[in-house]
């Protein structure tokens, strides 16, 4: 039996690997105009460095590493851990704000399914230093602009805004502490779940039909309702910075819907959350990210604001194949210099060599071919053109220069090339 | 304590992930002229593929994944047996030569040194298909123009090649067949030993002084003085080989030196050897490679000749850094848009998007910072230029563009930018 790749792995052959270096190419791109510069972090960390954000519990989903000496270490499965720890490390020299992005390798040990495999890429972006709504609305608006840099239309996509001390502020008036960050996982697969099962996994938890009722009713209520209504200080504050990233980012994009039912799961989540989404809502949420004010601290640095997203590379593929917008590529080299006998092969080759100087991508036979195998060879590889070398050729100095698209040929002098 | 990043790995920071992005660039840009492929594998493989190839107490310097289901994995050290799976797996549909390049992060588990991390980085170039010199000088060739096009001169770098029967094929007149593999070995370290150490080695297994003096006799003769010898059949085709190879570089390159000790000690190597070592040999071997027809068939697939390198990025940037040809890197952002009060920062943030747009690289104040905290920021980052935006320039639609280079000022057109 031939040997097999490991399970939820992907192998890159050339055509996907020149897909993914232009997508990546892209993202790189957007990120530059925002200023943002890449990182790039060790593939495994300490698992205490991991398990600090994650927990311990996190064990059973992690690629860990046999410990060796005395270090345990784990494959990452996101970045900010990594990202946090370098920040730390250099805080105090650092000129805030810190813009930083990556694409990185990620792994996790779960089940493989349909995007989402047990080794994945990410884009990673973070902000640290700003506590400001402009800072939010700087990644979130990179977020978008990646995706709109890359071909999708606004229409193609939704950014879905919400604000974390705003949902919770809502839920404190009338749930126990305890059940909040219970109630916020609950709502943040909402989406992905039937009403029924909602209310199943709420009960589940004890809340009682009344206030089954009353979250529902939350989640369904606009903006304009809340800002009439009588608000606690967490949720008021909550609201306004709501408001305030949802106007800086609505003049620039007609996509952005702040959405009460965004939330983002995850409990280290301070103030703005978001998520964008393909217009239907078929696949996983393609970019997830919001403000995160605790976790330097968190990781034994001075307290700094920090907000940030990841962004998946593969629901952004799923994304862009529906919508035939993956990069076009011609893997093709520029030409293909074929030799009509041996006498001639040194020639060939030397031509060759001098048009890879000028940065063309050159072929020529390294199998002792003859011409007409040469020729079926060129064609299999889809060389962009011909150039046929022969003893008559060189002492003319002037050769053939097929197009192997168009057909046309073209005399050319040999020193012109 | 903070928190360590796991021994023997590097952090990359946005300089000295800017330097790494430019010579991955310059790697990459080098191997499409040569038409090769850029394609990536999994980081971690099944430990039953990579022994196969490395035998199985190569365990001991792998990074091994915790075993949880029927899979044992180790983290990948070298490229090869991933590649040779990849082609395996599509072999019948590929035509050939198949012309391969990858860019990888590797793990190794051992005493970091100076130039030898645990986590490290490799540029791999595969050729699978022709048995024929012109794959061999095709390789050599790529790895010595990657040197070049990244800035070294010839008299930087010295390309050492030799043929892996010829040596074997003298070395079998006197030393039993059972003992060439350590003999190579021992070779191979010749370099890096002192004379005496290199006489010891050979004794310890039970080579006689006689033995011993033949052995250096042979290193040192110069490739002519062979050409006058009565060679055994496996010498004679590795003299053949070593010799067409070396007249295909030899007319491009002038620091290709056919030298017999290089025995690039591993096993798996059935003909052409070559390494590239900076001039003075102060740094371990920048790239190594050779041909190794045997491998596609170990790994289980059909016989298949090839041939193929592998350069170090440690090394590289050593050599680089020792002659200044580092990339120059400038991290700074095209544009600041600075805003002169609260009222007018929604129209530097309007601006700035409108830049990028445009593809520069464009910051703004997202600190609620006054102008002259943002022109101290401006400065820090580096920006090239700085807009200042107030209420007089966009009533009069002329806003003020400093270059923070030369100092010089212009108006500009606010329509115009």
């Amino acid at each position: 039996m031939k040997f097999q790749k490991p399970k939820g792995t992907s192998d890159f052959y050339p055509e996907e690997m020149a897909v993914r270096n232009k997508i990546f190419d892209s993202l790189r791109g957007t990120a530059l105009k925002y200023n943002f510069r890449e990182i790039e972090s060790p593939a495994f960390e300490n698992f205490e460095l991991i398990a600090k954000k994650a927990g311990r519990e996190i064990e059973k989903q992690m690629f860990m590493l046999e410990q060796k000496g005395d270090e345990k270490l784990a494959l990452r499965a996101e970045l900010t851990p990594s990202s946090a720890r370098m920040f730390i490390d250099k805080q105090k020299g650092l000129t805030k704000p810190v813009k930083w992005f990556a694409l990185s390798r990620m792994w996790r040990y779960e089940r493989p399914q349909a995007g989402r495999l047990r080794e994945f890429y990410q884009f990673n972006c973070e902000l640290f230093g700003s506590k400001f709504p402009e800072a939010d609305a700087e990644v979130i608006s990179l977020a978008a602009d990646c995706l709109k840099d890359i071909g999708l239309k606004e229409g193609d996509f939704i950014v879905k805004i919400n604000n974390r001390k705003l949902l919770e502020g809502l839920l404190m008036d009338f749930i126990d502490k305890k059940n909040i960050d219970d109630v916020m996982r609950i709502i943040d697969k909402k989406e992905k779940i039937t009403e029924k099962e909602f209310e199943k996994e709420l009960k589940q938890i004890k809340t009682t039909s009344e206030k089954i009722k009353k979250i529902i009713s939350i989640l369904n209520s606009p903006l304009k309702d809340l800002r009439n209504k009588r608000l606690n200080k967490k949720a008021e504050e909550g609201l306004n910075e709501l408001l305030s990233v949802f106007s800086l980012l609505n003049k620039k994009y007609g996509n952005i819907k702040a959405e009460l039912s965004t939330a983002r799961g995850l409990a280290y989540y301070t103030g703005t959350v978001f998520e964008i989404f393909d217009r239907n809502q078929k696949y996983r949420s393609i970019v997830g990210g919001g403000r995160y004010d605790d976790m330097i601290k968190m990781f034994k640095g001075e307290q700094t604001p920090a907000t940030g997203f990841a962004l998946g590379y593969a629901t952004l593929t799923l994304l862009l194949k529906e919508k035939n917008l993956l990069p076009k590529i011609s893997l093709g080299p520029d030409y293909y210099v074929a030799a009509v006998n041996d006498s001639v092969r040194a020639d060939a080759a030397e031509i060759a060599a001098g048009l890879r100087k000028n940065n063309y991508s050159v072929e020529f036979d390294l199998m002792s071919r003859n011409l007409s195998n040469q020729m079926k060879y060129a064609n299999s590889i889809k060389a962009k053109k011909v150039i046929i070398i022969g003893p008559d050729e060189l002492k003319s100095g002037k050769v053939n220069v097929k197009d192997m698209d168009s057909g046309e040929e073209e005399m050319i002098k040999l020193k012109n090339i």
